[in-house]
């Protein structure tokens, strides 16, 4: 369904040609200051037509708040808005229709609903995605103020290349000697260091959103090349979550990365997902990986951070960081071989402009769900936490079964 | 919280010491013949003890069905169960519990709860996947016998061991030249001739669950290393679900990929996630990446299946496939450097028996999440589709909206 | 939260004074014929300004249909719709402010929430129940047309003007003989011939909405009292709905009454429910009230219908009918000794414009959540129908436990 | 589904005649002292065999706590319990299986499910209510423990024998001048006063838990003449809850009186359900029915309570109260004409031991529903409150959107 979280809950509506998208924002806590502006800016950032790099058609994008907020304050109320369809006219036929696009979701739509949207992805669209950021803009924004919580994704890949292993180790190791036991670092301290810093102004300092000029500059020519070859590629975005309080996420199912890899999943063109070490990290020994406790700012932390802030499903106050996997865009400018609805085969002629390589504007996306998820974990804590701390003390149980008391002091 | 689906759901209880585990699985289609011999199939598959690969403990887990079925017949009403704990103490006050353990969950459930189980990892223990892999035995008897649906997990890889490049090729591609357009095979013909004959008993041939011999072998003396040097390894799982109707998946957030990457990611051990290409598949140009749409057995299918049989969030009818990364066990039987719950720097002295490598008895898992998540997709869909089944066809539709006709006989 | 339904699911946004009302219906079956104008039909019915017994402020309530329809046919996603508000600024400070109004939300919502909208009643003002009679009149649609589903509702009484008791009993007995065996007829059988063939014209023949013209009158002059001594009257709506197939209604949390009850009593101002026999129904021995089956129509039904179309919580192919009690609106022209926030006594002035009594307009809303319950219970019962109906016949069942052949030819 | 509640969730199993019944109950705050004991104290008290007025089955009801508690102390795990049943054989087969009962749920179960459990009620026996008065039991230690949350229901009448008027009006008026003004009290002094004050001590004095002992004998008197006329008699139950805190109830869907309709109405054999002054206050002008604020205990409070503790569908702090109506057990023992499963009309045969009054066993069931739904929704609230108490308050909104500033210090 169209519905995403519990007690921060977002829903949506649209397709690419109707009247407009939008979504209800439902749960945000009453009393926070909040603007049109502050969520036009991530839709900004989303919205087609920013660079060269992207489809040149541009859309404003402007969005419009209708309910929940007075006088530039949440009432605790839904928060509708929606953002208005330039183009709403369903598409003329064409020959083009006979065929389902490979890859696309023209033919899977058609088996589901019986039915599909007449142009365009209808609800597969990457419009879908203006609701999602504009919820996400508001969970930030509270978490943010309350938390100092910051959420930074960037591009971390295009097609081949990737951030200089240095800096951000690929997923899996190269295939080197098998049977060694050397484990390859999957988080080194360089890229521990670009998690703990990196910021949306860096992000945003180069049209790919690489935070490494030099691959930056390799990715640009990447995804040019791509577009003249009238093709498309894809890539990878990592995200950081900074300054999330330990204890967030539901056991079982509803573990913190299970959420996260449900939200992020739920992108278009997503296909991969992985926490902290994530798929690199199999390959490390028990007893590299398992990240040793210390005392950081009176706090208990751990030293290294292969974990990427979760265990047990649970968080525990260390960058949250993952990386998502997007497929190469569908929709290229080339004749494909492929068959119409009824089986015959052909060639299904060039469709018109597109993204070459969506990752750079995926970016706001991820950081949307992100908070999405954060901000809805939180409040679910947040009603146990509260409960349970206006219980008395218990001072009967085993030492095994509490915080011992000098961490107690320690972690508060 | 501990359900998990919406009309095919599955809501589980205990801990690694308390009375019993179990589970209540709602939404079961009446009329299903079902025994707790054909639960008990999947339960056995997953204890401990089966080989000198894991953990010597040897449990029964015989399970005890107590509701929802009479004269080996499904009611539709729910179905309670539960396996007994053989060892229901908590367990007595030690040293060692000065210190959370390093990468387990003892830190964060004590921080999330303010209080946690005297013992083991409470409901972190991986007997709580018990009440998961019954519900997902019982969901898949309904699958297989109403539509031959068959779902296998084998491993894909121990730490560095892989299956051959050939076979299945892993995550992302070695560090070639990376400004080549040449993309590598995400998915080779071998690797798809695997998805489509594996069966349960080949994985079963080998302690491993790997189903390549050699690999295997390999995986084992692997293991065993880890074993020998009180250390553990990680892995990966790949799972194949064939035969699963085109039209599954809820858009927009409950993509029928989100919904497995959610349940994957709440196994316990889990950091990744990937289906289809994956991460492999972002390297891969648009025109190469594309699945071709070709008649099959009088249906529209594909000739490739890098989108792993689903498109814009749906099934196309195609193999399912995906692979999931699991990191090395937490708990291994060395010193660790850490520090206690109060900060104290100090040296967690070595624990008892565990499993060196979980990725064998994660298979059964694997399978019955994958099974659960089905079974709740095709129980909103059948909604959906009967509902629209009883309305009279529309024709005044322009033909970019409906199935073409002649397609509408093949797809039927 | 806003949301109502699992698988037909509405959610709501909107204040009385921001931008807009509206509402995102999802799960609504694709290929249904809908236009704005089925909406509007009902909305029309909703609004104010409809005769001189509502509020004399007269809005359009003028439905934008945003997404989720094309070439006026569902395609089975979102459907996004908005009614703008005519006077959408905050409401300027006055003396009156100081005072939380008797019986409204005002003290509550602050408490709740800290804040609350400046004026009008925020969310719990009536215009929030546009959203819900929009959902609700296009599952009515779908309902009509595929099951020939009818859903009537009108006012049963207005203060103490009830429908003759042998029209329609009211709730409870009058006070008789304690100690009598002697049952009222709470169900007479010009009520259930009442129930059978009332209409949606009979009911808007007269503006308060009661189908009894004599009684309407009545009723018409007991509001116009209310009104002229500046003050307000409840009253009850009794509703109907015919057709509804046997098997709905989910054992045992979401019986069908438990759903309908759950949705009537979050309509504004409603302060009871009861279904079939109701409270009435307590006072009447069992062998009076139970329903003995009779054949009808070659099926198997009731031959009295005390139950109201529901045994067991699941709807046994019966009238259902069922009755709201309404309270008298809070807000009233005359002065109203209470006490500021702050808790100093005073007198709260008279405020403006108002209903005198909600009951006319409530029938189009009652009929609204009506249809949305029967709908999404629908959609539920067709996921387990379809998935049964796919397993082969068991034959080795004793015979208590299935449907007796000669009975299964008669049901179908 | 069987799963009540979002943070506080029950879910149920169990059908008569199976190996137990019971209940997982999830997320129950941690830290909370609890026992078998201090579950089975409402077992008990809902257990046949209490006295002549019920079924002389006596089953014991022993709760066997399966998880989520250790040294007595809860860990904020689920709770997994279960009660075994005595009598775990499915039923012979005979010539009454042809008939399905009248207003029982075999026909209505047969039809849902194409399938029943071969005897009994299978999941609407009244044995599914085990697992929800101990899931309520646990709710009201932690509601009491915290708030002081008192619950208590009582049997408000039998069959035609009701408390008296002046104690406790009935739900509707006498049929006096239906066009006077003059409105009856639909909560008069003493009634009031009875809800404020009473006790389970007082409620269980008299085995039919009717607290006016003189009332209660009449009703004794009225049930026996029902069982020894092989008959059986509804009746109603009242209940209150004081102390809830100001400010539960979710907008709009999830109003406090929505939420406790739902969960009353699944009770088994209800069929209404009325809070506050109920369908009485339909009959009461505005000018009266408005609960004037008064200052009480510094707080602000209501000298009257008409509304039941509930505007706008958060509760006010006052008590709320509400009735519900079951309807006379379907169970008799004496023939009934009606027809067989397959149309044949004749005659059943009285069949063996039942309830002639459930009314009385009805009381800690209402309690248990009443205290999940407070928990639950005190759960959320706090989620909420917690969530708006971390924000800065605010203090450029105009003074009506705010809690002036007397009053804050006077409700805190």
């Amino acid at each position: 369904m169209s519905t995403f979280g519990s007690l921060f809950r977002v829903t949506t509506y649209g397709e690419s040609h109707c009247a407009s998208v939008g979504a209800i924002i439902d749960g945000c806590p009453p009393g926070l200051e909040l603007s049109a502006a502050d969520v036009q800016v991530q839709l900004s950032r989303r919205r087609p037509g920013q660079s060269n790099l992207t489809t040149p058609r541009d859309e404003k994008d402007l969005v419009h708040i209708q309910s929940g907020i007075e006088h530039g304050v949440t009432l605790g109320t839904p928060i509708g808005l929606l953002v208005k369809n330039e183009d709403q006219r369903p598409k003329d036929y064409s020959e083009t229709d006979l065929y389902p696009r490979p890859s696309h979701a023209d033919y899977t739509y058609l088996t589901k609903y019986g039915i599909k949207a007449s142009s365009g992805g209808g609800r597969s669209s990457a419009r879908e995605t203006i609701g999602r950021v504009a919820a996400g803009a508001i969970a930030e924004r509270y978490l943010k103020q309350v938390y100092g919580i910051e959420i930074v994704a960037f591009v971390s890949s295009v097609g081949k290349i990737h951030l200089p292993a240095h800096v951000a180790p690929p997923s899996v190791a190269p295939n080197g000697d098998q049977d060694s036991d050397e484990a390859e670092d999957a988080v080194t301290p360089e890229f521990r260091r670009l998690l703990t810093t990196i910021t949306r102004e860096e992000v945003d300092k180069h049209p790919t959103r690489c935070p490494h000029l030099e691959t930056a500059e390799r990715m640009t020519q990447r995804i040019i090349r791509a577009k003249e070859a009238n093709d498309s590629i894809g890539g990878t975005v990592t995200c950081v979550i900074r300054n999330v309080p330990a204890g967030l996420g539901e056991p079982v199912f509803d573990k913190f990365e299970a959420k996260l890899a449900h939200a992020m999943l739920s992108i278009p063109a997503t296909k991969a997902f992985e926490v902290g070490s994530g798929f690199k990290g199999t390959e490390v020994p028990g007893s590299k990986h398992n990240d040793p406790f210390v005392l950081k700012d009176g706090k208990l932390g751990t030293s290294t951070n292969w974990s990427g802030g979760i265990q047990g499903g649970i968080t525990n106050g260390e960058d949250i960081y993952f990386r998502i996997g997007f497929k190469s865009p569908a929709t290229i400018s080339q004749p494909q071989h492929t068959a119409q609805y009824d089986g015959t085969p052909g060639t299904l002629a060039a469709r018109g402009r597109h993204d070459p390589c969506v990752v750079p504007r995926a970016v706001p996306i991820v950081e949307a769900m992100a908070a999405i998820v954060v901000m809805d974990q939180l409040l679910i804590q947040n009603a146990r936490k509260t409960a349970a701390s206006l219980l008395p003390p218990i001072t009967t149980l085993p030492p095994t079964m509490v915080m011992p008391s000098k961490e107690k002091e320690a972690s508060e």
